[in-house]
């Protein structure tokens, strides 16, 4: 029974019921042509009855509670296929609107700690006949990017592929070593992550935090206070849209800027909207704190966590759209000059700062004490860039549901998805009101932007 | 901001992710006569607009965490009815299974602290026709028995009656004092309990405590170690189902025992066939813990936490069910006496003894080095006796989920309501496999039974 890295574990150590600490995802698919009022009766049939089960989905702490250290996986030999997987439906009228007020409250409750940290929902009930699916799996297994790697590795682009695996599952032929034989440990893609960062990690933390603490590591800029950085609850809200990857586009290469700069402009600018309506908006600019993949392009490796991160200027001050996007495209560049000069071990160290903050944030009155370092997490994940299929069911979206820790009441993340880009919001449910009108607000942001860059 | 009675506050101390401290109850109806397609929209709708709310049901925990000593109470002034009243759906087929399915998982799931501590589901979509209502709420504010007393002081017993409350309101007028003049204190049910527990209960706790820990207070009898008395886990299956008074009626009259006495040989017999079943059967008999309310009858208060008990020999050791049936008359014959001989305080300390459990269970290793006092919890609860209605939907059962606690992997409760006898059936998911078979032996324990008396 491996190790979990320090850097995994204090997900588990610092989660309490007011900080569930794992990630999500929503799908929602296109029944395929033909398909009969049996259909999704069927679909979970054979889900149930797959033995398709990627390792990760088997593991579990092997001992539940909180403790100080190191933890260490156990592989469950009687899973529980089905409490895992679960069958639920939408109450009338069946909207979008149902849908995402149920992913609300069950991004809301805790893994069971006594089994693997997953829970999959299929949804019926949807008023335009479409079905939904609801992932979770907590922090210590996957991060957001890992997780929503997984998911779109579960689909294909073919309609008629009829052999895609259950959202546990894998595509993959069991791991083969060096040695060319096949690996029989069920914690063949954990253990590398392991190998990966064991050596590292524990030495990487205590410096972070050290450094933190000290501000050694002086940090690129400093963040306002805001009413997203207070103490938060365990209760959340979800909300998802999706926008045309097109409309984005037009307006990156009109202005001469990356695609993720305006992804963060129509950020801005609904966070100035949401704000000014909460007659909340600090005078100082809000600072977006943007992960950036640590994993090699060619890794293939989908497993543990490995995030680094950007601090990126939001610009919020500025009144002109046009403007906040100019500041937000040369903040970003800095951040990854920044980046760029660092040592892979210094850059840890930085994506090692996030995880000290996390290691601070439930001691009470850090919250209240210190400026936050950000105000929050945007998170844009590279997706399929083609119409993907489960089983011949089209994918129409693909919402991120993410972590929320104190300090940090929201996170708007999001991924491209064939034509579209999917946007998930995830809110504290007392802290952050009315979430749903961020929807709103990105929309006209992202109306201002093409209005600001048209030629 | 009254202090709770330790008695009370000590539900919220020792509740972990592995113990949630709610009791909750399903409702079953049949919806009225000419019922339409709208009916549970606009039933939800009044709901959600009605301002009748019990005082009990704004009162929050001031401090959400874990504290040792006394918490107070905060009363919610900005309370989310629509975070606490939800809208839920069976899937297909939409069998009474399915909703069992979810009420398991709604009763794993623990209460969020920084609001008030209970949630309701409206369920619609069983495929009868009929709907439920289930309902949970933290043991700190209410025990079994007086959750129960609260949702059937909800009910009508006319049909014509469209005036019910909704299950989180209140029949009563604002209270008056002695004055006569009414009370302004959103405390003062709760206050009540106070007064009548708070001189006695930390001192009472403290030597209850002490008693067990010493065994100066002797226990009556000593319970076998069975595979019901281990660790727990989070996650929870419920199962439920009604029987005719009638038949329990005939046996205690042809046998000459009490309606309870009957109630508990169907759950001896029941406890022996599924234990045989595991192949768990111990050789000495099972004690159940029969829990007896220490509130007078006259009272008329329902909230706060008010339990004696008696212990039980369930003769689970004897293969005939009519010499069962004697052995457990006989044993609670003599539990009321040894009851009846205590002083309020001795009461008070019997009843204590659990409470100490319960603040002990938790710590590890309590549960393997020690037998446990009882193996578990059978508690019967008076319900109404006519046919019940809610706004005019006729209700068809009344289901009580309870609290488990580590060592304790099952419990047993029934009402009565109408023409029946309700059970509800709460067990820990990993540590009770087949929970439901529960409900089947029951069936065949009150057919033996019937047999065995049989004129």
């Amino acid at each position: 029974m491996p190790l979990m890295p320090v850097t995994d574990s204090m997900f588990l150590m610092v989660e309490t019921r007011e900080h569930p600490m794992h990630v999500g995802g929503l799908q929602l698919f296109r029944k395929p042509e033909g398909a009969g009022e049996d259909y999704l009766r069927d679909l979970r049939r054979s889900l149930l009855e797959s033995d398709n089960m990627r390792s990760v989905f088997r593991m579990r702490p092997s001992r539940p509670v909180n403790t100080v250290g190191h933890v260490r996986w156990s592989r469950d030999t009687d899973l529980e296929l089905d409490y895992h997987f679960r069958h639920s439906a939408l109450p009338q009228p069946g909207r979008i609107r149902e849908l995402l007020e149920l992913t609300s409250r069950w991004h809301s409750t805790l893994l069971d700690r006594h089994r693997p940290l997953w829970e999959t929902h299929l949804i019926e009930g949807l008023r335009d006949g479409r079905f939904a699916v609801y992932s979770k799996i907590h922090h210590a297994l996957m991060d957001g990017v890992s997780a929503l790697r997984h998911l779109q590795g579960t689909l294909s682009d073919d309609p008629a592929d009829l052999d895609c695996p259950p959202p546990w599952g894998s595509r993959e032929k069991p791991a083969t070593n060096r040695n060319g034989r096949a690996s029989t440990s069920p914690f063949a893609l954990v253990g590398k992550t392991f190998e990966q960062v064991a050596g590292i990690a524990p030495a990487a933390a205590k410096v972070a935090r050290e450094a933190f603490r000290e501000h050694r590591l002086t940090l690129p800029m400093q963040a306002p206070k805001t009413m997203l950085n207070v103490p938060i609850g365990g209760a959340r809200r979800f909300a998802a849209q999706s926008w045309p990857l097109d409309r984005v586009r037009e307006v990156a290469t009109a202005a001469g800027v990356s695609r993720n700069d305006v992804v963060l402009a129509m950020c801005s600018g609904a966070l100035r909207d949401y704000l000014i309506e909460q007659s909340a908006l600090p005078d100082a600019p809000l600072v977006a704190m943007v992960p950036v993949s640590l994993r090699r392009r060619d890794s293939g490796d989908a497993t543990g966590n490995n995030i680094g991160a950007l601090l990126c200027n939001l610009a919020t001050d500025l009144t002109d759209p046009a403007a906040r996007l100019a500041a937000i495209s040369e903040s970003m560049s800095n951040g990854k000059k920044l980046f760029s000069q660092l040592s892979p071990l210094q850059t840890l160290l930085l994506s090692g700062i996030n995880v000290a903050q996390l290691g601070a944030s439930p001691i009470p009155g850090f919250v209240g004490n210190t400026r936050p370092p950000f105000n929050l997490v945007i998170s844009n994940v590279p997706g399929p860039r083609k119409q993907m299929y489960w089983n011949g069911a089209a994918l129409d979206g693909i919402y991120p549901a993410s972590v929320l820790l104190d300090g940090q009441a929201l996170n708007i993340t999001l991924t491209s998805n064939g034509d579209n880009l999917d946007f998930g919001v995830t809110g504290c449910r007392r802290s952050v009101p009315h979430l749903q009108r961020i929807l709103t607000h990105l929309d006209t942001a992202l109306a201002e932007l093409e209005f600001a860059t048209r030629v």
